[in-house]
């Protein structure tokens, strides 16, 4: 069996595959409209997320299949105490495929664990939302035709904002892709992702403060929110934040087939003004959204025939390093071991299973 | 493209073939029972309203058709600060036709300019309630056989009842059509009704107070609740109350072929001994809600083939006038422009195109 | 028309014959995918209850049918004061069968009396709970082979779980069942329980303390939780809660084809590590609860053709004696009539027609 956690569980062929599905849906759409008859998607949404849960249900639908689940805990069994883990094992009696959004990281990992049914991570907290990923991929390449040999520029808060964190790592797999990081000093890419994914890939990046210096070299334009809620000095915020808004005076310096991307919903960092340009492709990037997710849901459906077996499981050590993340699935479930992976030999670094934090075994052991 | 936000977007000849075709569904279900295989219907309830979307939900599947959307803001993006426009927008990409309740007049209107789908008006604040219209109308003509040359009296709120306001607006293109306006004098019917669809189309009405008066001379009654909240005066409430029920003892002095009507949800300003009377049809005004609603959704995904044109563009002025009224949508979101539209020439009177506030253009223009 | 709003509503050979029809869905599938095309389910819970709800609906999608319905009483009319009588009348216009979960007990029974559609009672408050004990009924009899001589423990919260109360008065009707009543004694079976089934009925039973002195005995072990807040003396739980714990080492002791069920959601009151015990039961106990909801579909759509008699109205005295429970329905709805029905002619003992409270007619009548 075969689940979707994070966008690194599969490989370039395996996206190149997907994005090839997904093409091929657009194209011939009644081919696809019953590959899912009698079967059903979960949808279980522990936190709201209008439009990734209606992104899976569109899908499931166009494949002929049909949708159960839940929008919002408050209507879960999670307020009866219930753990992921059970409600992972009910839930496989009832559909043969679950999507999952939780508010903690690595919930969708402890259901892959303990459904016998394919799980999709729809977004568990700040840690990873590997279909909006896929949405993105799919964008440039339908745009540009290639995933290798791109400027992409991703600008505004670049410190939360996991779809950039997801995108350059899952982008870090293709040759010849310059990234340049365009955000204010507070909300600059964090050292983890410079570490881990940038330098450990030997990945060219810059990182600047000016949009619209940057423009003019950009083949795709990453916008993101930058939130007043993520200064300390609201000051500092007013003079800053109108270099971060896309509008259609900063178009004119971009290249004219230069593609802006957002992963939605938008509040005013990208001014309706640009959405009659037809380089804006946020809109397109939610119909190729739900074209990869039709694809993902037919390729893990049939690898689960191929009985394809669990990668997560290698070099685990066991209740013997503590997770100390509050935003980890371990802080809100009593009874979950608490594992970690040998990610870095030489160094002896360890990796939570389900949030990614780092830690070192300790020297008693 | 076309939408249903009010109910005289639709001339008396589509009110009829609508009327004609929901007729024929009620006789021949299996005929229609696949003609939106393959469709999908988004509800976007903004707020709850839990008959008219699980009527919308019914009519779908009655048609062959799938579904999709959120019962209520709270699970949905707007809690994101999601512009209606971007909402409509997303959900073009996931759906073939939309149902919208919204708690602002206009919202509806919003997303029909945005969505490159159809749009259904499922209620938007105290504004208009098409659907709604469609049941009472649908309902008088299956019991009474006609729509014009009846005597229809309204009974309870007629000043806050938009469903009241809607029915006497679609009623003023019939012929012989005399309206009794019965209420108490805090919740009578407002002057706009009387100026802009009673007077202005020429209409035979009179205003009462007892309802014992009037229903001997009535071939419809149309209740409505009188809500304790509108009184100023409690002990004028106390008073009045019982006067505005409608029980076996006032049903006694009807007409035997008198139709009572009411929108439900039903409190006790009908007593449930009524249910029993034949002449009670508000329990097949909800099935006959469904019928209108499928015959609807047959009509909007028929136009939009015949791409007809968006009748709401006419002698528009942007950014000229701005909309004060604290319900439209233009009160929530900042980036809507405000649109208003010539509606007496002779007078200079415009009228907000999202909830229909008029306004004179100012002096200096 | 047929409802199930109470386990014994059907006879043991209707049991019997839901039993046979389930196993036979469960090994073909194929078979029943396609029996209720264009029928709608309604599931309508007043309170969520999201293992019930997905299990309804998994099973509706199962048949070939479609869903409609809310999650929750903040989105459904209800919170407009609308009566569970007029939703089941509107309901009626839009679906062919409804799924009804309410905190009052008897609301499902209103629903039925005033459907024209089946109602089955999906909980009511701590009334009633039919279809959990048509799971747990199925479970038994696929694990064991029969439903007569075995002996039957039920551990933990005795007196608040209306599944143990369920499950005992349906085994009640099977010959040779021996009940073991294991629990501390705050939460000992509620006299009534004793008295109208257990006596009534002639049933072997025993009350104990101790799990671990009972289990070697036991052929079936029913787990429920003890929960903290039925304690008055903390210290009290504390000293006792492990010994209502089912863990690896408790379940050395029992026989090799005892079957542990468990209601669910689980929270502590069995160990994860029972889980691969082959003897658990409880997942298994979930699929079975979906075979029987398909059914019971399929029994009370097919008995709504034959047209049989509501059995709930003999010997109903009408407003005569009126309920004081405050979790009956009659609590909350001011219009309903108060029904009692004559259960015990010899003492003139009368049962609520709603939550079952017994009263004497007063003398004066």
């Amino acid at each position: 069996m075969r689940s979707l956690i994070d966008i690194v569980d599969f490989s370039v062929e395996e996206l190149d595959e997907l994005m090839k599905t997904a093409c091929d849906i657009s194209e011939n759409p009644e081919k696809y409209s019953k590959k899912c008859v009698g079967k059903k998607l979960a949808t279980l949404f522990f936190e709201p997320s209008t439009r990734t849960r209606l992104s899976f249900e569109a899908a499931m639908y166009e494949l002929g299949g049909n949708v159960i689940g839940f929008s919002d805990a408050g209507n879960s069994s999670a307020s009866k105490g219930e753990s992921v883990a059970d409600t992972a094992k009910v839930i496989s009696c009832y559909a043969d495929i679950i999507a999952m959004r939780h508010p903690k990281a690595g919930a969708p990992y402890v259901a892959a664990e303990n459904a016998t049914i394919p799980v999709i991570n729809a977004g568990d907290g700040d840690h990873c939302h590997p279909t909006q990923t896929l949405a993105d991929l799919l964008t440039i390449y339908r745009e540009k035709g290639r995933l290798s040999n791109l400027t992409v520029g991703f600008c505004g808060d670049l410190k939360y904002g996991r779809t950039v964190h997801s995108l350059i790592a899952a982008l870090s797999r293709y040759e010849g892709v310059r990234i340049v990081l365009i955000s204010p000093d507070e909300l600059k890419i964090p050292e983890f992702v410079k570490h881990d994914i940038l330098d450990k890939n030997q990945m060219t990046y810059i990182e600047k403060n000016c949009l619209e210096q940057e423009i003019p070299n950009l083949d795709i334009l990453y916008m993101t929110r930058v939130q007043r809620e993520r200064f300390d000095d609201l000051d500092e915020y007013e003079k800053l934040k109108n270099s971060y808004i896309l509008n259609t005076q900063k178009m004119s310096l971009a290249k004219p087939d230069m593609c802006v991307l957002h992963p939605l919903p938008r509040v005013n960092e990208i001014n309706v003004s640009v959405d009659n340009d037809p380089r804006a492709c946020y809109f397109k990037q939610v119909q190729n959204g739900k074209y990869m997710r039709m694809a993902l849901i037919l390729k893990l459906l049939e690898d689960e025939k191929r009985e394809i077996k669990h990668t997560h499981k290698n070099d685990v050590v066991i209740n013997e390093i503590y997770c100390t993340n509050p935003r980890c699935i371990t802080s809100c479930e009593q009874e979950l071991e608490h594992k970690y992976k040998l990610v870095d030999k030489q160094n002896g670094i360890y990796s939570c299973v389900y949030c990614e934090k780092t830690a070192k075994m300790k020297e008693e052991n």
